[in-house]
């Protein structure tokens, strides 16, 4: 084991799955930011959910010592993935070297990626619209993803971040495809939950869609599937959710 | 909310009960460091144990990021307390602010720690000894608790370290204690889980013993009781546990 932790692997595809499945699927993290003052690095939770490009977005307090952190130094790192059962250093987690970017209400982004942080948290409602409360975009830079004994990669921005000429276009139109999905097609997240991910629960709902994938949520669970490949058209959304629903169909 | 925020609670006896039970029943934490070279507040995943003053206890690897970290600059944060069922950010949590103080092998101390941390953990007992691997005692400066929304609470080391003069004494006896407790009242842990932590499992062994309390294990799952007072002499032991047995009997 000593021997294997030095080793970092080589990122092959499955590496960059667990990666975004552990950030995109994720409904908080530990944030460490510079403490302002005492240099301290500064470990924290907050509630996460992501941009349509895939990009951590987190809302937080102005008068919270992560804000006063970020906007004096806005480093800071994000560690995803929770352990179940058995040993805690068994279970996968990624920690992303992220610069924060604060979202300015009058963004023209802001209200879209309020739209899908509540859909995430429905909670957040409550109080994201309070004068201190801020989103801010996680860019990131790198990531150091851990698979459990044994299993380090190295991943780059790259491997995180999603490309696509349609990311746009979708994330226009994610609101009224969610609502349709959840309202027309109610059925097709539960079969999405149990075809993709295993779930034997009902009452899930799609609470995301981006170019990479969708996100189910249900109650305080929640899951990220992954596409094969992003779509590059926003058209292409409607055959993929057909597809899958072909797929589910037929386990 | 937004108001309560800003405000933080005077520390009371009740905000250091349940910052010291965070920390003393933790199985792991995040911890925050300062990457080398990056600069970055790089927060991962360690498992953690106490040692006999309350100080967190680590086991990390000389191959690991943090080791890399803490041995250029000590300063560390560990962020416990995780989150159950519901809103993420209801479950109390707590960061310390840290020092990383590295036991060497041949420390006087070494044995004792690293006892007590592999009866907390069986499992690091197959790397433990590791030419690679050392614990370091995370020395607290101060930290932040939050109770949850609202509960915002600034601790200094006092509220955290265990202060007595039979620390030494009963760390000498610890784990002769458990291991008598543990074999021949075997029926106590499980009445102290159940009438100190409504615990409604069975199977729980004692697996530390300290002048503020108790830690109780069974599989995944760790329980802390701290007594009412610190014991201020190694011999009042039998007494409290005694004590202990009868309170729970008559629950």
């Amino acid at each position: 084991m000593a021997e294997s932790v030095k080793t970092i692997r080589d990122t092959d595809d499955e590496a960059r799955l667990l990666a975004r499945r552990l950030v995109r699927g994720a409904r908080y993290a530990a944030i460490g930011v510079l403490e302002p003052g005492t240099g301290f690095p500064f470990t924290s939770r907050v509630l996460t959910g992501t941009d349509t490009d895939g990009s951590p977005v987190i809302l937080i307090s102005a008068l919270s010592a992560h804000t006063t952190a970020l906007t004096a130094d806005p480093r800071a790192s994000l560690l995803f993935g929770e352990p179940g059962k058995g040993d805690p250093l068994a279970h996968p987690r990624i920690t992303l070297r992220t610069r924060a970017l604060r979202i300015a209400r009058e963004d023209e982004r802001h209200g879209q990626l309020r739209e899908r942080f509540i859909r995430r948290h429905p909670k957040a409602a409550l109080y994201a619209d309070f004068p201190d409360f801020a989103f801010f975009r996680m860019v990131p830079e790198s990531a150091s993803l851990n698979g459990g004994f044994g299993k380090a990669y190295a991943l780059e921005a790259g491997d995180l971040i999603i490309r696509s000429p349609a990311i746009a276009g979708l994330a226009a139109m994610e609101t009224g495809a969610i609502e349709h999905m959840n309202t027309d097609h109610s059925e097709a997240a539960d079969a999405y939950a149990q075809a993709y991910a295993r779930s034997k629960r009902t009452g899930w709902t799609i609470c995301g869609i981006d170019c990479a994938g969708l996100d189910l949520l249900n109650g305080d669970e929640l899951i990220r599937i992954e596409f094969d490949a992003p779509l590059h058209d926003s058209a292409q959304l409607r055959a993929k959710l057909v597809e899958m629903s072909r797929f589910a169909s037929q386990k």
